[in-house]
Parts: structure tokens; C-alpha cells; sequence
């Protein structure tokens, strides 16, 4: 695809300052070629801007002039975030009901899905308009799938569940899978059913190879425009608000409830049945054991506010330098005491401890 | 569905106390509706009692008097549970071999075994009778599969690998996969051939998307009744015993034993070549790099009893203040080493460390 | 199968002592039976030849005389990989594209390759030959896969991405996923086109239900023979040099660039944006904030150097002694304070802390 520069400007509502031309992509300042557009928004990056090949950079005012052509916006990151949806690839067209794929007679399926080869729909399930299931997707009974939903290869969504409108469910995507309920009783493992569903809000991504459990009772719900990446595992009853956004490898268990607008990122890890407010940040790796006021950003296994968490991630390999400085303290103490005892009037100090 | 309170009260041997009427489901005391049973296990819920909408409450005697209709049971939770598998849902009856399904002809399939559209089964395998292949499901080559195992969408079984009976096969997981034995050669990467498999016991759960490498040599092995959960990774060559409970994310390195009614949760992580014994309970995130004598509970990273876990869990967010004090005692202590060097008879304390 | 010890020796070059006679598999030292082959590479293993029943053992020269059977060897964990690859089980032999499979009538096929029943390769893929798509594996359009690549079973690889010569992708491994690009801007979540792409090098191998996302711009790339094993997560637009070894359940977020011959041990977690050094090793469950320098080895979150890490993972269960040392001072120093106040010369020391 090729663009004039002053037609990305007029269509984003940028000011082109410099010679106008065609370019066919965009790139970093560093990876950049003439033909290419780029961008600066970190102003880290601002040294790549003397050496950068691109043809212009989308920039702010006030970095504008570092640049040989300038894209001049008000928010250079989001204003590339547009600029490359110009350039997402536009998949064969297809829709319809592939011959390969399965449909349960008692489906309904929407206008203008596109339902490829192998991909499956179950018994009562339906399908809003607009929605496309790769190969080998599986949906089972009972489901409803809003509008504009894309579900990508080999992704599953267990009977009964519903997705909101526009989900994206990435490859291999796991949606109702059994919530992991045992019970031991008289020395024998014993299954607790997993009798109730996941429901998902509008807008929400589940990353590739993430697993949503069904809940016990009632549902697992994620809320409106909540975003999770790969690799995420979400237990059973787990309750998550909106517009969160989870990064790979998090897992959260069990009946916890999470707010609004909250941030965990890598690896970290929710214990059950707690509760995290509104606009939390979680960092990577972190432990979570116990439930987190609003607004509270930390880190840390056992989690820590952020203030708290740098101090002592700091001294965390310095723990060995503080050993010994106790037990230099100690040898001078026991030092003194030697000394102490010399001089007539003084008691020994007691080395016991008080409970 | 729909049941009456006496009803199920005979058929799981509880006591109906208060009037008898139809219910149809179950739900939790805070989202139950009029219709619904509900349950009081845990006693921290007891404040929800005055409050349920539930028609009656599975409870045990002592709190029986709090709740309007009560279904009084010796052990609340293991009877919500057996009432729950009243409300599992049915999916659609099918048995047969799909015509859409792939499955060589030396394959064995036993009766009663539905094998839906898009499941493989390859040369020489044998399905026992009752068994469930749901679509996109792959069964390699020379596999046994038990009586009654059921296999959930694209899980994949890879050659020469056996399961015992009433295993299941969670949605996306891979058994088989080939252990990750590399050895570095000539400043070259050489592949060591995993000939080995993998053998679950009896009634082993597997969880969504999780991953059971086969051996190098013999069989990495789970036994019986042992339930992993989603995305845990179990290495080559690892031998796990029976009732073992092995939560989402756990990772157990190659060759590693463990033994049995073992519980693993969330996200710990278990070293090669390790022993792990009977009964132990490893905590969440736990890192461990050392064989775990038998009965032992414990947590953190590096692997702690947890009554050593507890107290330096506590003492990590205040490494900081730790720090403070030791250099306030260091303070004190060289103005009273100034102090006492006026004193005729005292010799300077050594500031150097013994080695 | 059944070979001579001679004809082993014969072909790997290692030396016989004792008697010749046929053989038909390879197990460890404790499980061999008789027409088992054995090996002793690690001398821990060693109390085992006594008793093995093993009818020969690879070994070195030094141990061979504890050996009944010897195949004197100057590589015997190499000579044992190498006699495993003549035991590695031959699928099934098949080539062509099965009738089953949907390939694209503008997608090219090699020579050689066998494409499996529901295996998927959209338009403009090229296939070079000899590769083997198993079932369920998906290929997206505009994809090169180079000559002899392994798909297994349900592998998907999406659109555009290239993969090298005999690279391997385990089962439900996702390459080329939409990176995890969203900026909250307005209070909403908007996302970022990811209109990069993933390159694979020669010789790479990816575990099963792995994850490697593509770039927001230019391209993932995975040098050439490095490994990922199971439930790796790769960010978008990371780099990873050559000859890495990448163990379960790591995690590299976005745009870290990673240098050749690194090993990151399972769970270790990767900051983005980072440089991580050639030749580095990082422990198990690290987590790496920083940069690393070429040739580093370590450990521990945050990450430390190796001899760091090992003083201070030491004092971790240590803390409560710490606190109660820091105590014990605290008392001794509080009651010479008292004792030193009673002599006439003496100024209080302070108990302020110096800013």
C-alpha cells in the first residue's frame, strides 16, 4: 500500500512540515527505510532522529524541528497507533459457512460470519452478526457469541459460555474449561461439578493459550475492554472489572474480585478469594496473599507498596553486607562489655531475650 | 431441571427442616434467587444467611437454627458438591466414530466410545470402551487410552503414550511432547532423542492447555487420581504418585520424584532431580531447589517450613527499616567507642572481621 | 529392533570389552533389563553399576572396568544420544497432501512434504520441501516455512511469519500472535496494529503451547538453534540471538534483545526493553529489571550475580534471626547507654538519624 504524507496528515489531522511524497510503510527510527514513515514518542529515542532513512516522523511540536519532515501531532504514539491500522493486512475475504466446518442444525449463525474449515458450533448456540472462527475453533452447546467476535485457530469456548461484542479469543485460547474444584474426602479425591459458566463483556481480548475457568456456580465475568495476554490462567468465580489489562503469565485464582482500570503485569500471582480495588498496579512477578485498597501500585512476593518494594528490593542483595555488619556490631559489643566489666559499679546486661 | 427439597434431601441423606417446595438450582448465598439451594460451608459466610434469597440452605446442624429452610448435612460441602452433579449439564447424546473423524484402520475403538468430527486416532491405538474424543482431538500413533477417559477439544496425545482409566484430558493439553533434552557440543546445540512416553494412572485430571513431556527413557509417570490444572509443565523423566494436587502454573523439572497427596499451588516451581515426599504442601510461587523430606509444609523462594516462610515473609517489606536500625547501632556504637577512649584503660575494639 | 553391541561400537565409534550378543533398547542404569543398553555419564550414578542388569554400559575408559559389558566411549552422554537416534520411533510413513487438508490453490507445496488431515496453509504460502504438517496444525497466508520444519499436531502459525530450515513447532506452540500492543488513552483501551511479523532462523524448536508474539513493527526474531520449551511466553519485537536455551515457562516481554548462547532457567521472567548479554545464565524464577552484561551468570528477583545470589538466598529463611540479633544489640547497647550515663563525663549519644 502507498500513501501521499499529506494525505496521512489530512486523514489524522497532523501537519505536514516539509516536502510532501509517497511512502509504503512504517518502521522504527532506527529500522526505518525511505520509504518509511516513523515516529517518536519516547523521547529516549530522540538521538535515532539525526540518523533516521525515514521520509518523515510523526512527532510533537516541540521535537519538530530535530526532523527533516515532520508529521506534527498532539500525541505521536496514538497518531502512530492509527497510522497503522492503514497498514494492517486485510485477510482473504471470506464469509459464509464453510463446507469443512461443523454447525449443529439448532445453530444460528449472524450475517456475514465467516465460519472457516474445521471450525465447530454446538447444539443452541448462536452467532452474532460479523463474527469469524478460524480453522479448528471449537465452540460447544449452548453459547452465545456477540457481534464482530473473531476467534483465531484452535481456540475453545466450552458449552454454555457468552462473549460480549467485538472479543478477539487468540490461538488456543481455553474459555470454560473446568474450574479445578477437588475436595479431598476419606483419603479419595472427589470432583466438585463445575455447574456454572464465563461470561465476557464487550471488548475483551483473551491472549494466545489463556485459560478461563467456568466458575462453580453463577459465572467467571471479565469485564468491558479488558485486555489479557498470553499465557494467563483465570480460576474459577474470579470476577474482573473493566478495562484492566493482564500480561502474560498472571495467574489469578480463585473467587477473587478485581476492579476497574487495574494493571498486573508478568508472572504475578492473585492468591483466592480476594479483593483488589480500582485502579491497582501489580508488577511483575509479584505475590499477592492479601486483598489491595484502590489505587495502591506495588510489587514484590509477599506484595509490597512501590515505595516499600524499592527500598527492599535494593537491600534484598545486600543482605549478606547487612550480616556481617551485625556481626561486627556484635564482636565490638561483646568488646565493650569485656571492658565494661572492669570498671566496679556496672551489672552485666542481660543476654536474654524478652518474649 | 427441577427437584423438591425433599427430594434431594433423600437422596443425599440429609434432614429437611421447614417447608418442602420444587427448587431448580444452586447458587451461592449472596447471588442465590428464590428458586436456588444454596450452602453454608465456611462459617466466615454465616453473615449472609439473614440475607439469602435461597429457598433452603445445605448447613450443618449447629447453624441450622440461623436459616429459614434447612437441609441439615454431616459434611455441607462434600453434599453441595454431590447435589451439584445433579446440575451438570448434558451434552448432546452422540456415540460412534464421526465420519469426519480420521481414524486408521489398526486403530482399536471399544464400544460406547464417541469420536466427534475432526479427531484423530492413529495406527495401532486402542480407545477402550466409553471413551469421549471431541473435535480436533489427536491420538498419535501405538497409544492406550483406559476405559472412560474423556479428551476435550484439540487435546493432543502424542505416540505410544497410555492412559488408565477415567482420565481427563483437558481442553488444548499435550501429553507426549518431547522433553527438553538438549546438550551444547562443539559450541553446537545436539538434540538427545526422547524414545521414552508418558503413562497416566487411573482417574489423573489434566488441565487445560498444560504440558506432560514424555521420558528420555522409560515413562514419566502421574499416578493415580492425581489432578494437575491448567498450563502446569511436568519435564521428562518425572515420576509424580497419586491424589496429587498440582495448581495452575507450576512447573516440576526433569526427572524430579514426588510422592504422594502432594499439593503444589499456584506458580511454585521444583527443580530437577529432586525427591519430594509424601504429604508435602509447597506454597504459592514457591521455588524449590532441594529434596523436601516427607510431611513437610512450606513456601518462599528459596523453599522454607512455613513457620520459617512466615516470619521472613513478614520481615521482607522491612529490609529497609532492618537496615535503619543497624546503622542507628552503628552510630551509637562509635560514639560510645569515642567515649570510652578517654577512659585511660581501654584498649580500641578491632573493626576487623575474624575470617 | 535389534542391533549387536559390535555393530553400536562399530557405528559410533566406541570400543567393545566383553561379550557381543544383541540388545533391543536403551534405559537408565537402575531400569535397564537384560537386552537393555545402559549409560554412566554423570559419576553419581556410578553406585548403580554394581547391580545393574544392563547387558553393556557406554562409558568412559576410567570406569569401564565396573562394568561386566563395556562400550568404552570419550563421549558417553553423546555416544548415548546418538544410539538413542537409532531408536526414536518412525511415524508412519506418509507423504503427499491428504484430502483432508485445505491448502490454498495459490499456496506452493515442496517436494516430500506431507501435509496431514485438517492441517490448514492459506494463500501465498510457500511450503518448501520435506516438511510434515501434522493434523490440526494451521498455517496462515503469506507464511514461509523453510525445508524440513516439524509442525505437531494443532501448531499454529499465523499469517506472514517465516520459519527456517528444520525448525520444530510442538504441539499448540502459537507463532505470531497479535502482540500485546493497547494504550489507554480517553480512559479507554485502544490497540495498537501489530503489523510486524515473526522470523524463526534455521534449526529452531519451539515447545508445545509456547508463545511467540509478532512485532508492532519489523519482525520477533529467534536466532538460529535456539530452543524454546513448553509455555515459553516471547514478546513482541524481542530478539533472541543464536544457540539459546529457553526453559519452561520463561517470559521475555516486549522488545528485549537477547544475545547467542544464553540459557534462561524455567519461570525466569525478562523485563522489556532490555539488553541481555551473550553468553548470560539465569537462574531459575529470576527476575531480570536490568540489562545483564555479556557472560553473566545469576539469579534471584531482582536478578543478582550467581555467588550474590547463593549468600543471600542463604539468609532469606535467616531473617527473623537477623531481627532478633538487631534486637539483642538494640537491648545490650540501650543498657550501657544507661550504665555509661551514670559516669560524670558523658554526653548522650544521639538517637537521631542523620538525614
Amino acid at each position: 500500500m502507498a500513501l501521499r504524507l499529506s494525505e496521512l496528515a489530512g486523514r489524522l489531522g497532523m501537519r505536514l512540515r516539509g516536502e510532501d511524497r509517497e511512502f509504503s510503510g512504517l518502521q522504527t527510527l532506527e529500522e526505518a527505510g525511505e520509504s518509511d514513515v516513523s515516529f517518536l514518542s519516547n523521547p529516549r529515542y530522540a538521538p535515532f532522529l539525526a540518523g533516521t532513512k525515514a521520509c518523515a516522523v510523526i512527532i510533537a511540536e516541540e521535537f519538530a524541528h530535530m526532523a527533516r519532515t515532520a508529521l506534527i501531532s498532539a500525541n505521536p504514539y496514538l497518531d502512530f497507533a492509527r497510522a497503522a491500522s492503514f497498514f494492517v493486512r486485510k485477510p482473504e475475504p471470506f464469509t459464509g459457512v464453510s463446507e469443512l466446518a461443523v454447525v449443529h442444525p439448532t445453530a444460528e449463525v449472524g450475517k456475514g460470519c465467516a465460519i472457516h474449515p474445521h471450525a465447530h458450533v454446538g447444539a443452541r448456540s448462536s452467532l452474532s452478526p460479523g463474527c469469524v472462527l478460524y480453522p479448528g475453533v471449537y465452540v460447544g452447546e449452548d453459547c452465545a457469541i456477540g457481534p464482530d467476535c473473531v476467534l483465531y485457530p484452535n481456540a475453545v469456548i466450552l458449552a454454555g459460555v457468552t462473549l460480549g461484542a467485538a472479543c478477539v479469543i487468540n490461538a488456543g485460547a481455553v474459555i470454560g474449561t473446568e474450574g479445578f474444584g477437588f475436595v479431598r474426602a476419606d483419603g479419595a479425591m472427589r470432583k466438585i461439578p463445575q455447574i456454572g459458566t464465563v461470561v465476557l463483556a464487550d471488548g475483551v481480548d483473551i491472549g494466545a493459550n489463556t485459560c478461563v475457568d467456568r466458575s462453580t456456580l453463577g459465572a467467571t465475568r471479565i469485564g468491558k475492554e479488558s485486555k489479557l495476554d498470553n499465557l494467563v490462567q483465570i480460576g474459577h468465580n474470579v470476577s474482573l472489572g473493566e478495562h484492566c489489562l493482564i500480561i502474560s503469565q498472571v495467574g489469578i485464582a480463585g473467587s477473587t474480585k478485581v476492579g476497574d482500570r487495574v494493571t498486573m503485569a508478568g508472572q504475578a500471582g492473585i492468591a483466592g478469594h480476594l479483593s483488589i480495588g480500582d485502579d491497582v498496579t501489580v508488577g511483575p512477578q509479584a505475590g499477592v496473599p492479601k486483598d489491595i485498597p484502590q489505587g495502591v501500585s506495588g510489587s514484590g512476593s509477599p506484595f509490597m507498596e512501590s515505595g516499600t518494594f524499592m527500598r527492599a528490593a535494593v537491600l534484598l542483595p545486600k543482605l549478606p553486607e547487612l550480616d556481617k555488619r551485625i556481626r561486627r556490631l556484635e564482636k565490638k559489643l561483646a568488646g565493650m562489655e569485656q571492658l565494661l566489666a572492669r570498671f566496679p559499679d556496672t551489672a552485666p546486661t542481660s543476654d536474654e531475650e524478652t518474649p
